[in-house]
């Protein structure tokens, strides 16, 4: 089982003409709202900083973009730029989850694990454009790749994170304090399984089926090669896995996926699900932005059986 | 009483990189909604087509425009153009009333009043995005500067619309027939009045107030100098005058209202209320688009007092 691309691929592509979105366009958000596609990517401009542009489409393959990015570095903290939005919808209002690249470790922060300048970050909408910076799941630690789950689960507000090389799972009362004691990795690398024996994390919100939390994923191996795969996670308890496919869903084959900025990545942030189908948005190599789909039946069977 | 001048005037320019907006911007609709001032405007491209674009603002003056239009012409019945939006929030969905401008008209047709190629249109939208047509006020005559009232009035739907020289009032029971019979001639130009006496027609949504509905206006006078004035209708029936002020609220002044594409024109299809101020949105010389001003309270005053 593999996803199919859509012929009219890359959907989006980087504008010379432009300051902000000059090279690479690459990593969105889709969710599907009020009879929309709503786009939240990743672009690097001029300066090599990384921002939030917003595109919207009836179709989900033809978009039409603002002009000016909805996100920009703020301080010290994002100063390097904001990368791989994530939005969720819980309860009516819009949580973006994104990487925040700060220039230096802040003063207050005290360094642990990996390094101190990757944050994962949380901000809330009600209208998709103007964001509030809620806060982060961690600081003073290399994290990102993090993901609300579309609705609370026992309570609280779910996420996924990544502490290398694991998917992690963390939880909170009010999607502000992240409490490190509710934090459980959840799966790791398969170093027997060639394409994701390396490093894992997560893709875009997971789907909520009758079988559990279908969770889509990134892995790279030994060569950096970047491929999808899919897993099943316990409805009630997200870091109980239930079912991982061994092969995976998907794989850089095109020559936009092969070579641009960042060679042989495909890597999404979006799989929403729209009449049956997930629509599964990638950015290519880093430089463009592309399509594949499924039929969700056909691949929840496959990470069941697979 | 006078609008004042946003200093950031002119906040819109064409340009002239794009096909469809590379001459001209003007006339647009706003609406605050969700957090948000949400334009929609008229843009003339190489073609000179009228097409409708959209932008977004956080406070009114700094714009994000989408790239390409949201509402483009269709068919014959639109085929010059599609011209002058004013969108009107009512009941949680969004109608948009806007000008068809025909190259020729339809055989099925009886032409009646001054013309035929210029049809009063009301479409619908969920999301402002994507616009779906329901149909015209009156067919066969040149009827524009029709908008709709943002609540039904006597429990019909209720719009202004311009038989040439006089502002009209049209009622519905569905937004998609409007019976001659319940059409009302409310006010024309004042022969004796300098500014207003050749013709007039209405701005942007009616204004609820206490002392009825708050109506902007254009008009012009033999020299073809727009200007806006402002009156006060009936709150159960509109098509009641209640008051008239005699001087007008504003006038062409700057470079860019003097000269453009039309000269000597300030024309406006939006006075949305935020927080007591009255944003008047206007195209100036049918060229840009220009801001002005002024607290409701003190317009209200002028409307019954000046």
């Amino acid at each position: 089982m593999k996803l199919q691309r859509h012929p009219a691929n890359p959907l989006l592509l980087p504008d010379p003409t432009s300051d902000w979105e000059t090279y690479n366009v690459f990593n969105p958000s889709v969710i599907h709202h009020n009879g929309l596609f709503h786009m939240h990517y990743r672009a690097q401009g001029m300066d090599w900083l990384s921002r939030i542009g917003y595109a919207l489409s009836a179709d989900g393959v033809h978009w039409n973009r603002l002009r000016r990015p909805v996100l920009e570095p703020l301080d010290v903290s994002d100063a390097r730029g904001i990368e791989d939005p994530r939005v969720t919808e819980i309860e009516g209002r819009f949580y973006m989850c994104y990487t925040a690249f700060s220039r230096e470790v802040p003063s207050d922060v005290k360094v642990t694990h990996m390094g101190g300048g990757v944050t994962p970050m949380i901000a809330v909408s009600d209208n998709l454009i103007s964001w509030e910076r809620l806060g982060s799941i961690v600081r003073g630690e290399d994290n990102k790749d993090h993901v609300l789950f579309p609705r609370r689960i026992n309570g609280r507000y779910v996420a996924l994170h990544r502490r290398p090389p694991q998917v992690w799972l963390a939880e909170s009362d009010d999607l502000i304090h992240w409490p490190e004691e509710h934090m459980r990795p959840i799966f790791g690398p398969r170093p027997d399984n060639g394409w994701d024996e390396k490093r894992v994390g997560g893709n875009g919100v997971p789907i909520e089926t009758e079988h559990g939390w279908l969770m889509l994923y990134h892995a790279y191996n030994d060569d950096h090669v970047y491929r999808l795969g899919v897993c099943l996670l316990d409805l009630d308890d997200p870091a109980n896995v239930i079912r991982r496919a061994k092969d995976f869903i998907f794989e850089p084959q095109e020559l936009w996926e092969l070579r641009g900025d960042v060679p042989n990545v495909v890597f999404s942030c979006a799989n929403p699900v729209v009449d049956g189908t997930v629509y599964v948005y990638y950015g290519g190599a880093d430089h463009v932005i592309g399509l594949a789909t499924c039929k969700l039946d056909e691949l929840l069977d496959f990470a069941r059986h697979g």
